[in-house]
């Protein structure tokens, strides 16, 4: 088999920044600085034509006096300087250009969209393919290529396919606080090339890569794309968040990323009929990597969940229904056992687990949430956590707060953990509590436990996982597939 | 004007804590702590035979023993107690009792139910009046009365009636954090006497608040709800958070506070036909208690947004779209103005503003939301703001963060902040760049403007209170109601 185009661009052993800068006000400051931040082992070659020297590395005034071969330019120089820029390019024998260079068809004005034809027409005919224009390109982090200082050092399972630069970086830097890390990124902007089908493409048979996210304004080809989703799927789940989905951001679209953006309704037809999984915001993208990197394959929707007081169990009973799971009363065997043991309120106690109507010698919700683990009527564990914060909790340590779970519980079944996120301001920042809660987050990333800051996103979340894996194996039964999600699970 | 019958119980001249203990772990414990840690001015007499004293307070053996009048007593005694209790307080000559005591109907037991009943015609033939039982009782900073440590000691101008202790605990301390405080709360559990109908009376009329929160998981007579509903919603904003929506909720209701939780359809049209605000979770709750606290009467929905990169614009555009909002293209006025001030991309820039596409000398974000501030066409302005996170940000103040967001554009017009929350671990709570976003929040509330952690979650609580007003306005117009949301302003 014949390598994918976009492996040998993930892998260059020379990279020249044209446009490099040493200061760090502009946006082309980053490339080069990352480059050398990150550790890139490749040669670093900054063009340009003011400056000897860029970030203590040799600078050169034009691609043409770079003495080795370049296997991969970041163009930073203007729009108006483009065209020229290729045309060195071309003699120099460079095979992609990743664009950052903006201002073309995206600002609506006839003479960018010109240009951007001139561009495209100009790399074409210079052997050069094209990431962008109006882009941040490559994050690698195993290869020491990243385009902002900001983007997490540690590598991943995790690829991802983003239109926009921001968004890139924003998945980038919060996936990794839920301790989702990425193997690669590409930010592609207006995609006059290279773009998501290409990239969709490589990340589907990319070994580094298990799980797909695509940030995505407008699809040029609809029904490449399909198909090429369609395959994806069958292989690793592939979320996606649509960018442009009314008429505010599709106009909106189209002056970021000059993206036909499409209507709604075929957007989700088309995610439907592909098997991927649909994220509505930045925060459920996020909430589905942590539950695709850290769950195996889920079958069924029962869910139990344990931790929380009276009221919130009301709630997360009503949110987990209304997200798609089935909150099934307890079962009587689990009934029974909490008899023997003696607790008082073996027949009051339900699903959720309300851990305020117990006395305090019954049991902790870890003994619940083990007992649930146990009973082959449950698919699914939600621990329901809180920010410690009475004057009498005072003293509460991460280790301590967890051992009322028993986080064991996972090994039987597959456990989801919710915990607070809130607006703190400056007096909350310092405080003991939220310290604890962050510490509890590290524990459960330790032990391999997800975890959302609402029971609505940690079931969504779930949901959506069942659902992708529930419309897999169905598949794989019809011999529409040729792997099954529990082979699949070997992936991981 | 006769006084409301809650108006006494809120302004208690005595309390007596029945089964008052020191032990810190125990829930009794918290109400006589409290009320001498909160600065109750009235008596406390701790009641419990095995205590001479009680948090360094003279102890009684029984309530009949406390030498003065006794005008509130809660009763911390375990439900087989409760009927001698109640004999005893009626003798006291006591007009009202708190029941924290719980284990009554809400365990779905014969001898729960029949106790419950009992209990209530002990109260009657005693002359007293119940609170609960199964519940955390009164909460009013003011008066230095709270059921918890972990409540505000700050008054604020929200009243909370709250079906569930946790919930209004919760509510308090997270509301806190957003700068919305409670001028009184209730939590009254399984409501066998005063009920939900009777406080959103008391609340309707008493002057200390102008929006009322509600949590409810059941309500006892529909039709007088509904009316009293109706009433208080002409006044001042209502929000609710129904719990026990789905099946397995209304199961949870049950055994929470006995509550049949009835339908969601029938409690959607009762919201509706009230002109009421409904609250899908606590965190919408608190996003509503925030935007009806810090946001004027607001009667159009087209809104102006700016700060976001390119992708957060077309995201942010598509969710305000999507919560009912116009997103409105910028208007020609607009574009004018930035023409004649020399922006090369007036022609370009929409709204939202995509702050990545200007030239650094262009424009910051305030500039826009002063011209849009400015501008007749806007009812609203969302500003998004971010975590700062490059290396070259570092030293990044709350102040200079904030300077290019012109906060003053929020005399012209009502201005939500988006902020983001995340889920922070061990390593990032020290970290810079989340205490800078920490500092901001403070900053901005000490500027009166409310935050949210999302794009829709501002959106969504703009909406509905657009809504809110524009129902009221209707009514005012339709003659149906007394008093204008423009008049009803002058209440905050």
């Amino acid at each position: 088999m014949t390598p994918h185009p976009l492996e040998g661009i993930f892998h260059p052993k020379s990279i020249a920044v044209i446009g490099a800068t040493s200061n760090p006000n502009t946006g082309a400051f980053g490339f080069t600085e990352s480059l050398i931040e990150y550790g890139y082992r490749g040669k670093i070659y900054p063009v340009n034509p003011r400056h000897t020297e860029i970030l203590g590395i040799k600078a050169y005034p034009n691609i043409k006096d770079v003495p080795g071969p370049v296997d991969y330019v970041i163009s930073c120089v203007p729009a108006p300087a483009v065209l020229d820029m290729i045309a060195d390019c071309s003699q120099k024998g460079v095979k992609t250009i990743h664009l950052f260079t903006a201002r073309f068809s995206e600002t609506g004005r006839e003479e960018g969209v010109e240009l951007e034809r001139e561009v495209l027409q100009a790399a074409k005919r210079g052997g050069i393919r094209i990431i962008g224009p109006n882009c941040m390109g490559l994050y690698y982090p195993k290869e020491g290529i990243s385009f902002c200082d900001a983007m997490p050092k540690k590598s991943g399972t995790t690829g991802l396919i983003s239109q926009s630069g921001q968004m890139a970086e924003e998945v980038g830097r919060y996936a990794a606080l839920r301790a989702v890390y990425l193997s690669k990124a590409i930010s592609y902007g207006n995609a006059i090339d290279f773009n998501e089908c290409d990239f969709l493409e490589y990340f589907s048979q990319d070994p580094d890569t298990n799980v797909i996210l695509m940030y995505v304004e407008g699809v040029r080809n609809g029904k490449r794309f399909l198909k090429l989703l369609q395959h994806a799927t069958a292989i690793k789940p592939v979320i996606i968040l649509k960018g442009g989905k009314g008429e505010s951001g599709t106009r909106m679209a189209s002056s970021h990323t000059a993206s036909l953006a499409g209507s709604r309704k075929i957007w989700e037809s088309l995610i439907y009929q592909a098997g991927a999984v649909s994220a509505e915001s930045l925060e459920e993208l996020i909430d589905l990597a942590a539950s695709f990197t850290y769950l195996p394959p889920i079958l069924g929707l029962n869910v139990g969940v344990a931790g929380g007081g009276g009221g919130a169990s009301v709630l997360a009973a009503d949110q987990c229904e209304a997200a798609g799971l089935n909150v099934i009363p307890l079962p009587a065997e689990i009934r029974d056992e909490l008899k023997r043991k003696g607790s008082k309120i073996w027949d009051w106690i339900g699903n959720p687990v309300d851990m305020s109507i117990r006395d305090r010698v019954d049991f902790v919700p870890g003994d619940t949430l083990q007992m649930m683990a146990k009973n082959k009527n449950f698919d699914m564990l939600i621990a329901l956590m809180n920010d410690p914060h009475h004057k009498r909790q005072k003293g509460t340590t991460a280790e301590s707060y967890l051992e009322q779970f028993n986080l064991e519980a996972q090994k039987d079944k597959p456990m989801l953990a919710v915990i607070p996120e809130k607006s703190l301001g400056a007096d909350e920042f310092d405080h003991w509590s939220w310290k604890v809660v962050c510490e509890v987050r590290t524990k459960l990333i330790e032990a391999g436990i997800p975890f959302y800051p609402t029971a609505v996103r940690a079931a969504t979340a779930a949901r959506k996982l069942v659902g992708y894996y529930q419309e897999r194996e169905q598949s794989v039964r019809e011999r529409k597939l040729p792997i099954s999600p529990i082979s699949a699970e070997k992936l991981h």
